[in-house]
């Protein structure tokens, strides 16, 4: 496989409105430098090392984020693309799998999500490259399979059968999907070697998607076309694109297909979509604390602390919490509320107050 | 009973770091505005109304305080006594009593904590009243007893018994004085009507309680007549207070003398000694709450929230919770851990990093 048959396309939708008050509006968490000094998608594309010519590097993000996109450098390149509304995974994959495919309906795509953690880029970089030539060789849908570290009930599973000869044992056949789980199932997954996480890391050329919306999706096909091969692409896609099925892209296409592969993935993983996830890849202290800034614990175990430089947070007997404290503003929670943190957004939103804290 | 004949003192020892982060070593909680928009020693003060002649009237503190005082202009013509170090009721009430009997031994004595909510100022004065006159009568003792609203295990109880004749049916002989109870023996006291909180207000006659340190702790007694007769008060004060033993009036003198009287006070009471304490006495919201400042809670009950002027707390799924915001340091603990804010405090000044926000 050639390099320049080779695109990428970042996922970067979505507000992050659960990493709040970090992430904000006009600073949503993608461009936060969550896992380190860079922003969650400098990590993305850094992550990459060659794999990939710059200008065949995509990201799609919503319009909020392609304003803020101007100002990271490593992003050069990219072919930046904003969609007017946000259609979930099927609209982006459909619409991106068109656009690759225009100009070579033979190249293979890589679609990563933007958040989320993998502690050793070159296993990441190794089982892409499987998946790649997976994806060439078989003309099917390679999704990645992560080993699962501990009995997730926010993830979908992959169920795996026998492993394909000739790709070193890391392929294997998908015999299903498996939504979210109970914790009682979850906890049977992880004891068999049958089951892998579902990261959202898909790769397949591009006319062999196009072709699997012709089938399963065609009112999605269509209206993806009629943008694709419009003279005025932003025009058509401010206009089409809302028209199209909000839905993900499991549910649309991959449910429906027999014949998808899966590459395990030898490297630790984790989605980044809540201050709970970031208490799972952070090295915690001898109290199984997270912390960051100025920070003083009494009886304080197993939680996750950002303050602000200059502040100073203090805290007595408190287990399995989320502090997180910016320049102007706070937010205190338990744990197990970190998804809610979208619903207090909501809130914050109806009022005039406190709308100025999003 | 004459005013000029009358003296107030109002002890405000103590640094209240339980108050941290609001209360600082250099903005003790004395001069904070914790119950209205003036500080507690205005509120203390205000509250006398002309009971007494402000040339009568005595505060105790320690040494950063006595600086801090010089910018309340209430204190005008007060006393401000600096105790070089703290040595607990004793000695406070012995000194001031030594003092004030070397102007006028028959003077009448009130003492007051700082710390203090009253709801009532009215029959709170009405109440001094009749213990001013009470002391001056029978030359006891008068203490003034706080009908308890809930089973408080952090405070004494005073046990009175049969009501005196001619003072309203509000005087008490005192049967004796019970130490903080565990919370069984404090619902007994609730329940009961002969059990009344000691809210640490004494009225006494200045000679009286000088000859009853005479008899029951005659080095306390010693030690403060060397102070009091000294020519250059300031230096045998900083020389001779602090050989003084560190006890309360409470087991140096009260529980020895028999023949002490209790004066029911007709006004809600509380010790403002502790961030929990604030939550009993201000108004709360619908779900339990006391806040001041930006705040929005998704699930957040009975909880006390400060925050500082343009900072925002969101907070999710906590009860009983404590937060308080200042420009530079939070806190965050539950309720039920409001008194270890101190240990907190101790823990923060052993670092140089952390010193700074005490």
């Amino acid at each position: 496989m050639k390099k320049d048959n080779i695109s990428v396309v970042i996922l970067a939708g979505g507000r992050g409105e659960r990493f709040w008050p970090k992430s904000r509006i006009k600073n949503p968490k993608q461009i936060l430098p969550l896992l380190s000094k860079r922003t969650l998608l400098e990590d993305s594309i850094k992550r990459l090392g060659d794999l990939v010519d710059k200008d065949n590097l995509y990201v799609l993000c919503n319009k909020e984020l392609k304003v803020a996109l101007s100002r990271l450098k490593v992003l050069n390149k990219a072919k930046i693309i904003a969609e007017p509304v946000s259609r979930n995974t099927a609209g982006a994959i459909a619409l991106i799998s068109m656009l690759i495919g225009k100009k070579d309906p033979d190249s293979i795509v890589v679609v990563l999500p933007c958040d989320q953690y993998i502690d050793n880029n070159k296993k990441f970089i190794e089982t892409l490259k499987i998946g790649i030539k997976a994806a060439s060789l078989t003309d099917s849908i390679v999704t990645v399979g992560l080993k699962p570290s501990y009995p997730a009930t926010g993830y979908g599973y992959i169920n795996i059968a026998g492993a394909l000869k000739g790709y070193k044992g890391f392929l294997f056949k998908v015999k299903n999907f498996k939504e979210k789980p109970d914790i009682k199932t979850a906890q049977k997954y992880v004891k068999s070697k049958n089951f892998l996480w579902n990261g959202g890391i898909f790769i397949f050329r591009s006319s062999k998607m196009s072709s699997l919306f012709k089938r399963y999706a065609p009112q999605i096909y269509k209206h993806i076309k009629q943008i694709a091969s419009s003279k005025n692409f932003n025009k058509s896609l401010s206009l089409i694109y809302p028209k199209i099925k909000n839905i993900s892209i499991d549910y649309c296409i991959m449910e429906k297909v027999r014949d998808i592969l899966c590459v395990r993935g030898e490297f630790n993983w984790s989605d980044i979509g809540s201050w709970e996830s970031i208490g799972r890849v952070f090295e915690k202290d001898k109290k199984g604390n997270v912390v960051t800034g100025n920070f003083t614990g009494l009886s304080v175990r197993d939680s996750i602390i950002f303050t602000e430089k200059d502040h100073f947070v203090g805290a007595i007997g408190i287990s399995d919490f989320i502090i997180v404290q910016t320049k102007d503003a706070t937010l205190i929670c338990p744990k197990d509320k970190a998804q809610d943190v979208r619903k207090l957004v909501a809130l914050l939103k109806k009022s005039k107050k406190t709308k100025k804290f999003l």
